[in-house]
């Protein structure tokens, strides 16, 4: 369990990114361009999305407002340091006064790496998050960037993230600074209507996840009171700000989540699920995850030869979603014992009937679970690390890899050793 | 009933305003305002928080922040358009190149119009809402303001409006605009420690009708597409958005007022209504309020005589909470036509037991009105406007000054005219 300070911390703080929802939001792309002064915009896509509809609209959106464009269709889905530096690269070259995203967590978090690096250049590891990198507050803030998502899924959107896979050392690390949060989030739902079901799910299991572990994430007030308040994390643990975003987000994911799934003409399902997305990733980037997500980056890491369906047309990569969502159920039994109640109503707003159940580790651990289990089962996900290829034998690797995530695993409700982390991999291996 | 309209508006937004909450924030506005690169500030208060500790605290953490600090203590309690002006002129006069408004709504209001006619010199009438005014659009952002509010109640800290009453014609209005947003809100409920129970009620009766009031708004879909998506009203009808924050106000007022205003030492109940607060102000800032606040500018404009508990110190006048939840109940009765299920679920969220009642009007309309009238008798609230002094006599003056609300009514979730108007009033005069 954690220990709790003498003095606790008893402020948090809420910065929300500007955001524009709703169908034909991305058309308004060129007014909300020019209220942020761009002149000459760098739109960054990946080159599925570059062939589509989408990409076209953006493009004709920023023409009629008189915006020079150019297209970065280069980014790579699940970001390399080599990607990430790539596309530094291109934006450094290219004399932008304003940055637009519009893709999935890749394309945006490749954006927001490639902003700070042509606005404020360093070597490459001078921002990455410590131990990997140097870990070195950004200076200043961006240039403006417009987030336009286009999977129900990653929130970043609404982060201070940028996560990428290290090659060198097949570890999965990230930037952190609030800076990086886009100036804007504009969040068209009508992007995800030709989604694959594959996609659907493996991103709006990670908006689930998202928001089971925001809610679930250590309490604030666990930290002590700060002795310089200038130096408080960006990711603040649980609050009641957070929690709102958090529980209402599961309620919605957990409607919703399987309806996308199941019918692609369900714009109402999908609608409500890139919405809980934002909520999500409201919360998220406010509270901060934990278990789960320090899991992934090893799972994603350790494997690069499996194809998710919906992604045929990916290199061979577990996609982020699938490799945090494999995670929860095991995770989610385990932190259930720091606080049973909240876990009993993360099942209820997940859908669990929990009108009879007490407020017991036990009971709250299987509700979640099994209520998280249910849903992945129904939307037809890997039935655990195993259907991933993973067994036993992999496990003092996948516990050595996620154990170096300490920024993750000190968000969560308890104290995490080695040893626990591989018992939570051991259970994550199959669920039914 | 609304008509709607056959293209209908699919778009909102979210421009929220960077919160900073919890107990001993007020201790961290040196910092806030060094933050904003502030250097020169007006500190707007009253003048019976001039003696108090919390103006001192404030004083000394700007000054150990190396801030040069002009306190300006003449804020008036429900401010006139003189009031604003003497306050602009303070502004104009002081070379400022920041401010902090540390009060109830009338202190951040008052800084609001400040900061606009310092920053933007006009004439008073120019940025007025119309027809009173002329509403023109602030030409460009103000200077950064730290708002920092001390009673639980007005929300005033997230939102774009500033009210007065305009005296020579005995009528409320406001400026509004989405510049006026304060940079900053810094919520300390430790504010809220010495308010008078008499206060507490006045303002957290405040919250709960702003909840209610953008819970049960039009909905935004009511408005047709706008030709130019540069022009959406600043209140976009109750969103998705909103309804989160509505719905949680709700919930949280209706539970902790009655503690808060029953036991000065319960601070967990005064956190939780400050916190309401903000979240309200939040919701209404987006969504709007509708028929109650346009009711409530007629009821304070046309009385002056009377002095409310905890209000003895100031002239004789309506607090604006009590302007407003006086025609709560009767208003909601009505609007419960335009949506049973919503303001029942309004009832719930207030903590009315609704598992069994109908979907229909009548429920809907007993179930809220029923659930408001029952705290404010528990908490001591005037019995209606005839508590106020008013009687039939006064229905067509009072139906008059409300009916040019125009700019609120258009939010109700129906049509009203003059007649509904009156009906409402006159069931407003009793309610027990």
């Amino acid at each position: 369990m954690l220990e709790y300070p003498e003095t606790p911390e008893r402020i948090f703080t809420v910065e929300a990114v500007t955001l524009k929802y709703g169908r034909g939001a991305l058309a308004e792309v060129g007014l909300e361009a020019r209220a942020l002064g761009m002149d000459r915009v760098a739109l960054f896509t990946d080159r599925h999305l570059a062939e589509t509809e989408l990409v076209a609209t953006v493009q004709e959106a920023l023409k009629q407002a008189g915006l020079d464009v150019v297209l970065y269709d280069q980014v790579r889905v699940e970001p390399t340091d080599q990607s990430f530096q790539d596309a530094a690269a291109f934006a450094r070259d290219g004399d932008f006064d304003g940055y637009i995203s519009l893709g999935g967590g890749s394309v945006i978090d490749t954006c927001k790496a490639a902003n700070l690096y042509a606005t404020h250049p360093d070597d490459f590891l001078a921002y990455v998050n410590a131990p990997i990198g140097r870990a070195r507050p950004v200076p200043g803030p961006l240039a403006p960037h417009i987030a336009c998502p286009t999977t129900c899924g990653t929130g970043s959107e609404m982060t201070a993230a940028a996560i990428f896979d290290l090659t060198s050392s097949q570890v999965k690390t990230g930037i952190s600074h609030r800076f990086l949060k886009p100036s804007r989030a504009l969040v068209d739902p009508a992007t995800t209507d030709t989604l694959a079901p594959g996609v659907i799910a493996a991103t709006g299991l990670d908006v689930l996840t998202h928001a089971i572990e925001s809610w679930t994430a250590r309490p604030f007030t666990s930290r002590p009171y700060p002795e310089n308040p200038a130096q408080r994390p960006p990711y603040q643990g649980a609050n009641p700000w957070s929690d709102i975003g958090s529980l209402k987000a599961i309620e919605l994911g957990g409607t919703h989540l399987p309806r996308a799934w199941a019918d692609p003409d369900d714009t109402a399902a999908r609608d409500a699920l890139m919405f809980a997305a934002t909520l999500a990733g409201m919360a998220f980037g406010n509270a901060g995850v934990h278990i789960p997500h320090a899991m992934s980056y090893a799972v994603a890491g350790l494997n690069h030869g499996y194809v998710a369906r919906g992604y045929a047309d990916e290199p061979p990569m577990v996609p982020h979603g699938l490799s945090v969502v494999v995670n929860a159920p095991a995770a989610f039994r385990v932190t259930a014992r720091a606080d049973p109640a909240r876990h009993l109503e993360a099942a209820r707003a997940l859908g669990a009937d929990t009108s009879n159940l007490p407020a017991t580790a036990e009971a709250a651990s299987e509700a979640l679970a099994g209520r998280l289990i249910d849903i992945m089962r129904r939307i037809d996900c890997p039935n655990g690390l195993s259907a991933l290829g993973y067994g036993e034998a992999d496990i003092e690797a996948l516990t050595g890899r996620a154990f170096q995530q300490q920024r993750l695993l000190a968000q969560a409700p308890l104290t995490v050793d080695a040893e626990l982390l591989a018992d939570i991999f051991r259970d994550a291996m199959t669920y039914w």
